[in-house]
């Protein structure tokens, strides 16, 4: 990464639970992972079956294959060459089982978003990290993208003034028709109930945008008002999320999360506006924050280009006009979090410029979709978070 | 316009009420009144005061200047060479005295937005229009750009099936300081409930949206849920709307109107998503509209040029490629209008492809300002429409 | 005008040579000239017979129709209240013609481009021209666009420091196949050399593209390289234009006209750029200039808007954000000739601010076709402007 | 990659000459050859002296460093777990004496653009390579983009017609000011005669730009005439190409190659045009690519998305929406280099489906230099190429 020198430092060994054949987000960790050679996958507890986890092992080139996730996590904790942290990439329902293994090991844990499938998960999961001797690291990804680093960075300099409005969206197509009817595996799980928690858009989308707003402009989050929907026949989880949201201080918001807006793939969208600017920030066009200094024409700041401060210079690795993409903000997780794992095995804290998602935000987002779906009950009152 | 063979007609006589010397959108108004050679503007009574109406009418050149619209009104509808119509542009709560004064004449009105201050005055001027020999039309002028009308057809005829979400947003950001305190006459009356009535960015902009939004989708709102607020101290008027939206058969919105937004000059954004596609259009770049059939690559329609229809090559004046843009898009209500009166003159109807904003718009944009501002104050509660 | 106090005089008077039924520029140069009130047509020679004349002008409700020009010239220059200019909007081949008549008779002439199919006939008008009592006035229109007079202006007071690089291109696709054969009246004279002159996309666009370049950096041109293409068998004239441009003082450019690239309408970009930054800006997208400072973001000046000086402001009529196009642009050409033709009326010089293409444009637009057909003749060789 | 599935295998061993702190390059190949996992880098020459070279090495984790590229090929060839292939990341002047000791003994190379500093070492690398039992793999990375290899795959497949028009820019904007004299290492060499070879901007983004419209288009490029410039003063090599190409079969294009274009960082942008339609696609936005067919409106091809064909897939790695950028193009270039390693080792062909650029790319990527620069010398007279 630019700015940092290299150290000599071998990779960190990393497990993973779920990612096997067939999964996207568990190839995405991997490449996240790799990306900057901070890690190196060692162990696997790949699919559902000991049979498929083995062959996944395999087809994957990775040395440990066990049947399940408790088997590694004993496992690993017995080896001396142990891994040092495991990614966890299974649907939301299996996140909190392996989470509470791996930590009560010692063992870091890296895992997808939400946090888990309930609240009942999330607090028991919460509590056994409280007391562990791990770090856990949620991937709310997007907040490694370096001009979110940017715009964080601004707004905490008070370069857009005080915050008044928090405008963000997350918007995909591939849920427009039941493509959970028609073979698709992640269509499935992402709409079952009992996979993926009370959200549908909320859960899967919604939380990222809600971690998104949250991240960048400090604010803390008092009360939503939900209009959650079903256009899909059958579906059981919403595929719409328009909601309303008040912050402390007085800043209000939208956050509208969608599956079902025809042409939009992974439009995830973030525009603030304080009393003195906008910053306005596209996830499709990630390498490009456009920041409006009121009475002053916008200005394009690129990733490592002019106006870029060192916040988003230290996660970026090329130079402006190469664009950096979604891997490359993944894989700055992955980044933050081998930092903060190797300041953890010399006993010390993480380096104060370090910033990665935690527990608190899995714990956010999971009470924002509760919040939505009480809300949405409600026919959309108001709900304090 | 393209299509239609230009007639040997003489000019429509036009009058003026408002837009005397630093009005913004009286001189949008004259522009739009003879850009197509439709109008011409013969008399007037511009200004609050006998005499600056009278300098205001001499500085534009204008025949037959009046010292209130009284008088005009009176005058003209004496007159053999008497106005055929005239135009309203005034603050909110001088619109319902004059349009009812000359539509009792039988002289035709085009009015500027939002109808009235007040839902009283709306109700009576609904009620003389009812009886009145005379077409009232109403400037939500967004409705005329040709993309605007090219969305509507394709809407209506099925191209995006049937309709989910309705999306639709006005942000500015003149208003994000004091404006009205800083000399600025377009904010003093803006931000003024006397001559603006209840609504701030909700009435001058908020209608707007709400218009086009229902006109293109031809959705019939059934209730909405208002969160307003006044961003800037001192301000009596909403700056600021986020608004929930729920139609008739089940389809879901979110408008967002907004005046403090740095960085946003004129962003009137429309997106509608049915479930066979969606449609996108942005007025600051208004010869486009994109297009995205569900599983298609998004494409992009423009003006007069490949994929667009008659009912936006009506409105268009010049090829593909060539910007037209607001004003023009203002000038085809004239036109529009026009159209109407010439057929009224012959006691014909309008002709059927003939398409503009009326005074039932105008009602509803006052009942959808009533109902935020009854919304807010319920903390957000539903309101039926 | 915005800043513009509104003045109470009377339209000029203004008569037409072409423009009869079926014409495209004749409706834009009418449409332009009545946009800001300050002209009106009132005489006529509309097509190539005295009865299209005459059906055409009673179409268009114009007073006096002629049968030709000659006519038009010596019926008008004899009446008191005769035009007090023409505007000539024939193919190429016909615009000397009737502009010697009139500016021979002190009525003043605005000519559409490029200023005559051949470089005889221009030496003559320019003859004409530089002893009459008249203005020529060249509607090369693209140079009457708000923020292409912003970037003159820009770079006139060194924003961009030294220039080094001119790029302009005009890219269209009307021509990628034989429409000529197909039945386009348009395409059929512009792709005539009798009609047409000795260029094809290089005289319809390319004399636009080189005009705009030269007006904005204020550069003169001091040699070309020219590669003409006929891409569509059978055509006589180029279809696609390919030149190398040097200036005085070192500068250099590409210059591109083509009509033979799908997908493109009228893409006309100019980007300069200069040892202390850059500037580019596109006619689809005509209300934004894009200035980048070097080592600074690239900002994004608006219309009217903040960053946007006077030069540009003198020719907007509405707000930012509130798009203007092609139509306005055109109609600051006739706005800029009518406060020429006033002063001219008093005797006085045009106002120094008052900015429009003229006859030396006219011949260095003749001279670049000519450099070009040469520069192609000998393989692409350097010609001398 | 989508479409393949994972194989067990293990990561190739892979070497690296240059590379060393501070350079660009370096980083952005280990980068490239880690992100699929499919190489592992083990030995390095990284510096110019061997205590940088080992200082480096060792700062990199690199297993074994070597004092110099002749101890490292001589040492791998030795080695029983030698490495596979070695990344030559070297200034341009030190591309061919490395190339050709590793290519003698057998270990494929991956090399940096351009081919070599001078014509005289391409050739001589040339002759070695035709008879050496290894690959040799260019890293022109922009063919690497899923986008250029969805356009290659329109273009073959007819979808544009027959070619008429390639028009392709690579402009950049960090050489405005002479940053050699500033500190700039990269500058420094760049800049320098004796290590860049004969172009400057010509052969450091020119031949990518080249590569890629002939990669695209398919077409041989006949003759080119350039008119080269130097403006920074002091410079040795050409900070401005402006290149005019003439292609087999009749097609035409230009090329604009600049350092000194405020504003642009790498605008590397590719049209393309022929009688059935257009492509156009840029680096900067490197994850759509626009179709334009003739007659219908444009539509937006998305990585992975819609309207994407499998040559785009194959390349790709993660869903629509979410980007890819620069790093992973170029490991394209490295996943399609294993491939052919991985073919190479049992005897086999690549893959057909395998494409990267080859020393005949490199040389003709010389050639285009050289040509550029005889034919500016002679006033931008054509060179037959």
């Amino acid at each position: 990464m630019s700015g940092g020198s290299p150290t000599p430092h071998a990779p960190l060994r990393l497990g993973m639970v779920g990612g096997g054949a067939g999964a996207f987000i568990g190839a995405v960790h991997r490449i996240a992972a790799r990306l900057d050679g901070e890690f190196q996958l060692v162990a696997g507890a790949l699919s559902s079956t000991p049979e498929k986890s083995r062959a996944s092992a395999e087809a994957l080139g990775i040395a440990r294959a066990y049947d399940d996730y408790l088997a590694m996590a004993k496992g690993e904790a017995r080896r001396k060459d142990g891994i040092d942290a495991v990614a966890i990439v299974t649907p939301n329902h299996m996140h909190a089982g392996p989470a509470i293994e791996f930590l009560k090991r010692g063992i870091h844990v890296i895992c997808d978003k939400p946090l888990t499938a309930t609240m009942a998960e999330a607090r028991k999961l919460a509590k056994v990290a409280s007391t562990a001797d791990a770090l856990f690291v949620l991937t709310h990804n997007y907040t490694g993208y370096p001009m979110i680093r940017q715009a964080r960075a601004m707004v905490a300099a008070g370069e857009i003034g005080r915050l008044r409005l928090v405008q963000v969206e997350y918007v995909q197509d591939w849920l427009t028709e039941a493509a959970e009817k028609a073979g698709s595996k992640q269509a499935e799980w992402r709409t079952d109930p009992e996979r993926s928690g009370a959200g549908g858009a909320t859960g899967d989308i919604g939380t990222h945008a809600y971690n998104l707003a949250c991240f960048v402009s400090g604010l803390t989050p008092e009360a939503l008002a939900a209009d959650l929907s079903i256009f899909v026949p059958g579906r059981a989880l919403d595929d719409n999320a328009h909601v309303l949201l008040r912050f402390e201080g007085g800043a209000r918001g939208m956050l509208w999360a969608s599956q079902v807006a025809p042409g939009n793939e992974n439009g995830l969208r973030l525009r603030l506006y304080g009393d003195k600017g906008g910053l306005e920030w596209a996830q499709e066009d990630p390498n490009y924050l456009w920041h409006a200094p009121f009475g002053e024409p916008r200005r394009r700041i690129t990733r490592n280009g002019a106006g870029a401060g060192p916040e988003a210079g230290r996660v970026s690795r090329i130079p402006p006009g190469h664009p950096e993409g979604y891997l490359e903000g993944f894989a700055n997780i992955y980044a933050e979090a081998a930092r903060a794992i190797r300041a953890h095995r010399k006993g010390e804290p993480a380096p104060e410029d370090v910033v990665f998602p935690t527990l608190a935000d899995g714990l956010a987002g999971m009470r924002f979709v509760e919040a939505c779906v009480q809300s949405s009950r409600r026919n959309a009152g108001w709900v304090t978070l």
